[in-house]
């Protein structure tokens, strides 16, 4: 078994998953969404709950942990950005 | 063979996808990147990357495709940012 396409892949994986916590921090802290789109985040939070929902149905751990986690980042950003604009 | 899971599977692989395509319309279109996280653009950027070099050792098209897409989008969307903060 060759190790290097599995590291890849793990390494790949947390990049993209992890990539949203400092999104998420940068929101939190200065509640400014204006350059974010709205489009983006509906789509990919959706997206992320489907993910979501496929790793539950294959009862595939790294699935369902990588996405249940992204898909509360994604959420809380999609939740600012639409107060944002509902808010002006 | 159950068509359910394969069909959530490709929405969700589609759906991730694509959400990057608004957002970098979006930038494009305004050139603002205030709100935009350079953390999330340099770790997401390079973890897609590396999902695109994981599809081609696994010679699997859907990864390759998938990602080579979202890739560039990223990429351009990271690069405004750089630009934008290196003008300041």
């Amino acid at each position: 078994m060759n190790l290097i396409p599995e590291l890849i892949g793990y390494l790949a994986a947390t990049l993209t998953t992890a990539s949203f916590l400092p999104q998420a921090i940068k929101t939190f802290k200065t509640r400014d969404t204006e350059s974010l789109s709205l489009g983006m985040y509906s789509m990919f939070t959706l997206g992320v709950l489907l993910w979501l929902i496929y790793g539950i149905y294959l009862v595939n751990v790294a699935i369902i942990v990588a996405n249940a986690i992204t898909f509360l980042l994604a959420a809380a950003i999609l939740g600012f950005k639409i107060h944002n604009l509902l808010r002006k």
